[in-house]
């Protein structure tokens, strides 16, 4: 048994010398491959044209915490993402930050000191300020409580089973969900059925003037859908770590738009570390039967 | 007995009928009074240049969180400052927004937006980052517990009591403090001693690269200590929601310094509401001789 690592080179100085400890083999990249059918497990961002190769693969290892952008993997090959304590805090201050700037007016303030303006506007209190989440996951449930220890007044959406102490709505009222969404989260995982959710209907059913922070994934968001919304001022500005495509090329009206802030996709990166020790967990689980932590339902799609 | 209101005319439809209701005595601008031997109190940001008009003043409320701004009271008449549970909750807000927007790089972000550039950078852990609070007053420490729940490791800088869960350094050991001050943030009210307090041999005593984020006065930071240690690299970057003088000048190199963020004086303002309503505790203090709310010690000038 062994894993097939196929992550960014700089990261193995951190993975080898902890699989080596653990006593797990560690195989850097197909090239390394001797006998392919030692190979269980594969840790990639993008995986091998060909996995047919690897007649016992059994796990396929995102080494991100999506796996929207991997294909459909072989029968009987599980796939999995990384599930890292710290990725889940880095969305979550990337987030709080975001929405503290939207709602304490930061484009606005930019754009005026790019103009060398120095004016104020009345400063509103975070209770007043109602904040929707859409995707109450675990990162969903994290920026939940948080925002909330800030004193605004905070709602999710989402399908599944949801912390009692968050109001959350189901799909079936996601009209009145976004009705009271002065500004909008997403964090939804990208799927058949999320694809261009944040798009003209959405914006229309927000109260007027609301503020989106997008750190989901860049097919979400309908980005013609959102420049009409700003321009007929329906949303009042936006936040955005992902945009589709990334990177957003030079000469994108997104870059000059005083409306909207971008950064450039780093709500989180996995920390090598942390992404070994979950690596060394998936193989532990391999060896032992135990289910494989961070699996992903397929179906589902996350 | 009466309070004599000098505050902006925008606040007097909010705290006139609250007055009314109270059976408190409210007169709006000195035109209005009619008996100065009425006047025992004045609430106001700048107070009458010649308080010796009225005989029987007991006390001025200043409609800020500040009293720097104030000039020496004649004798026996106190000085008290508003306190508003919304005023603590904006400058926490202000600060965890401005912390967060220096831990994750924003100023640099913010510059390749500008050039169009789509470019990460390693993401940081809050857990690895320490933040130094000078002042720990009502304000700091609830930035110390907000920002200590987001996982960043919190000390303060006192003179005085302080919670015991967060560690606290006195000025005497103020060397220490700064040394271990990853990120730093100005909370102290204006006197004699801190007057200048943010300059060279402060920058100096921080960490290499150190960030700045200022929501004191002005007058607390020496602006050319702070552009030299700017240039220099030992600060790496600021947030500042106050300058020096305010409103900052046109043509000020600090709206163009990339590695600088303004905001102009907004990190919190006084809710009529809830300015109002200190006002009438206040009088009602001065009715039945219990402690004034918010009464400042004026020898040490806060």
């Amino acid at each position: 048994m062994a894993m097939l690592f196929l992550s960014t080179p700089a990261r193995l100085p951190v993975w080898k010398p902890m699989f080596d400890d653990a006593g797990e083999t560690l195989i850097a990249g197909e090239a390394a491959v001797t006998d392919p059918a030692e190979v269980t497990a594969i840790a990639c961002w993008t995986p091998p044209a060909d996995m047919s190769r690897y007649p016992n693969l059994r796990v396929v290892l995102s080494v991100g915490a999506g796996v929207d952008h991997l294909p459909s993997m072989p029968p009987g090959v599980a796939l999995a993402r990384t599930l890292a304590p710290g990725i889940e805090a880095m969305v979550r201050d990337w987030v709080v930050m975001a929405t503290l700037m939207l709602h304490r007016d930061m484009p606005q303030y930019l754009e005026q000191g790019r103009a060398e303006l120095w004016q104020s506007h009345p400063v509103p209190l975070a209770s007043g300020r109602r904040v929707g989440i859409m995707g109450m996951g675990r990162i969903g449930t994290l920026v939940a409580h948080s925002l909330s220890a800030l004193g605004f007044q905070m709602a999710g959406l989402s399908r599944a089973a949801h912390p009692a102490d968050v109001q959350t709505f189901t799909p079936a009222s996601m009209d009145a969900f976004l009705a009271r969404s002065d500004l909008l989260i997403c964090l939804l995982p990208l799927t058949a059925e999320t694809r261009g959710i944040l798009g003209a209907r959405t914006f229309a059913a927000l109260p007027r003037g609301a503020g989106l922070i997008h750190a989901g994934r860049g097919p979400h968001l309908d980005l013609q859908a959102m420049r009409a919304s700003l321009d007929n001022g329906q949303l009042g500005s936006a936040m955005l770590d992902v945009t589709d495509p990334e990177p957003l090329p030079r000469d994108h009206w997104l870059w000059r738009d005083p409306r909207v802030i971008l950064t450039p996709h780093v709500a989180a990166q996995t920390d090598a570390t942390e992404g070994a020790r979950h690596a060394l967990a998936v193989m532990r689980a391999l060896h032992s039967g135990a289910p494989l932590p961070g699996l992903v339902d397929q179906a589902k799609g996350y």
